[in-house]
């Protein structure tokens, strides 16, 4: 099988990453520099993340013709805000491992994590004010805003979905408000920063931003599936099944309002070994497996067919994207 | 007496949060939009803070006879930036209480808190980009180039103030460099704002940034001798004496480097009311009071010094921003 056509982006986003860490922390406490190196992987027993949403940036800018080194600092402000958002999530989630290693709270406490986490958003909007080495004024300006407004769409994604964990009753547009202001809105940010910097119309941006958005809820949702009838939630421990974790996710939303029966079963215990077998028996009487599934293509044809719309001048641009999007949806990226 | 300079720009000033925040979180959960409103004093038992920060850039703007209702998207950009650092310092040093009623972790809990937080931060960018409507395109690079660096000087501060807890022993230096992380940084990014939106020369703007910075660390250090010898310190409860609190604050840093008497009491025993008297006495044989007071006098020469190379073509200009720093360190604003 040959490379995957992102693979030449992989090595220059880690060299632009280290080195926009090394020169804007050139004067910061050597701990606080070692707290970033930490969580991004190059320090300690951890791995690096997949740094999917800036090889999403510079795939858009590729296929766009531009050149896709002038949308480094931008590439690299959208992995700091990822990573300013999973440190703050894994404190929120109480979360204790993260890629292969303890989490930056368990490691330092969480007052320094908390900080480090806010350290990371600064250096995202450090980074992306760079651009102006590159581009235009009036370009930067569009990023900053698009990029603010995702900040504003995650943190409302974020209060809901803790939220959503001590509430009752929700409806599948609830979780759909949840979802589309987490990975969907970060996706979606990536596909529109980069259609700016390709200098993409204003109708080509919001095509490349829908594109994004709707691979967003494809990936979330199916990242639902995976959670209670994927292999590991299957055939492992209890723990990886996202019904022992409580987790409000489409298709336990979807039984818990077309089920009494399931809902039943899932208030008096959805935790033990014995309640998850259970509640597998039950999910069959529902089509809420089906009715996830559909979800899913549901928004992958929305994201594919909106990819189609921006590029209709050149079909040929869409493969590398079309390649991404299946690859994701496939779990092989 | 006659009314204080800032008062006629205090009620524009909260107008001004007001609207923001009602504009910025319109299609935000009600939850999220009250917990900001919450924090910053509009709902809840709590009082407003003092909006220090948004008054001095309004009042440096006034000074380099520019128009400063043009200049409100930076203040309210910088009343943010300071109450999201609030919000989260509360989180991190376990404080209950702020203007009167119960913190916002007290209240929602922490992991909703530190997102709250991080909200705040992002309306700070927010706004701060709506100075594109009064302002050309390289002034609000310049804005957000400083606030970013701005950003980046209070995560280290706060790091290292979080790292001084539980450090043994500290130099003076130590303490300076925490502390120009700290107020002194943000007073410093509001006088700069203020400048560049007074369309100063960059000299003049590095003078009127050394004016923030030294009055910062000015009222900084009061802070730390009122926190030992002012009146509440002295007459109330040992709580409300930094010596109880254990805080590293420069005096102690200095009789703790100066007096191994003091450094053996300190050690044993600093927080009951038996120990606190004790270690008052032990002050009077140190001359780190005085040290303290001078340090003050030192910032407040360099402040006014610097106030006045800014303004030396049109010198009634700085009387403004004299009477505000007096004030300010005479703790009458």
């Amino acid at each position: 099988m040959s490379e995957p056509i992102h693979a030449k982006f992989l090595p220059v986003i880690e060299d632009a990453l280290r080195e926009h860490w090394n020169d804007a922390l050139a004067q910061s406490p050597a701990d606080l520099k070692e707290m970033v190196a930490y969580h991004m992987g190059w320090q300690g027993p951890g791995t690096t993340g997949k740094r999917l949403r800036p090889i999403i940036i510079l795939l858009v800018v590729d296929a766009c013709g531009r050149d896709w080194i002038h949308a480094l600092p931008a590439a690299v402000a959208v992995e700091y805000l990822h990573n300013f958002s999973l440190i703050h999530d894994d404190i929120q989630d109480v979360s204790r491992q993260r890629h292969g290693a303890d989490t930056l709270w368990v490691r330092w406490g969480i007052p320094q994590a908390i900080n480090t986490g806010d350290l990371m958003f600064t250096l995202a909007y450090a980074a992306l004010l760079n651009s102006r080495e590159y581009y235009p004024a009036a370009i930067v300006d569009d990023l900053l805003q698009v990029f603010t407004q995702t900040c504003l769409r995650l943190t409302e994604g974020q209060h809901l979905d803790m939220l959503f964990e001590k509430q009752e009753s929700l409806t599948d547009s609830d979780y759909l408000n949840m979802a589309g202001g987490k990975t969907a809105a970060l996706l979606g940010c990536c596909t529109a920063m980069g259609a700016i910097l390709g200098s993409m119309t204003h109708k080509q941006v919001e095509s490349l931003k829908a594109f994004g958005v709707n691979l967003g809820l494809a990936f979330q949702i199916q990242d639902d599936i995976l959670g209670i009838w994927g292999e590991q939630a299957m055939t492992g421990k209890s723990s990886t099944s996202d019904l022992a974790s409580g987790k409000k996710s489409l298709p336990i939303i979807h039984a818990l309002n077309s089920s009494p029966a399931f809902k039943t079963a899932w208030q008096t215990d959805h935790s033990s070994p014995e309640a998850i077998k259970q509640l597998l028996v039950l999910f069959e009487q529902t089509d809420s497996h089906a009715y996830a599934q559909s979800m899913v293509d549901t928004y992958t044809q929305a994201a594919l067919s909106a990819l189609n719309d921006a590029f209709q001048s050149d079909p040929a641009a869409v493969k590398p994207l079309e390649s991404l999007a299946t690859q994701l949806l496939k779990r092989k990226l």
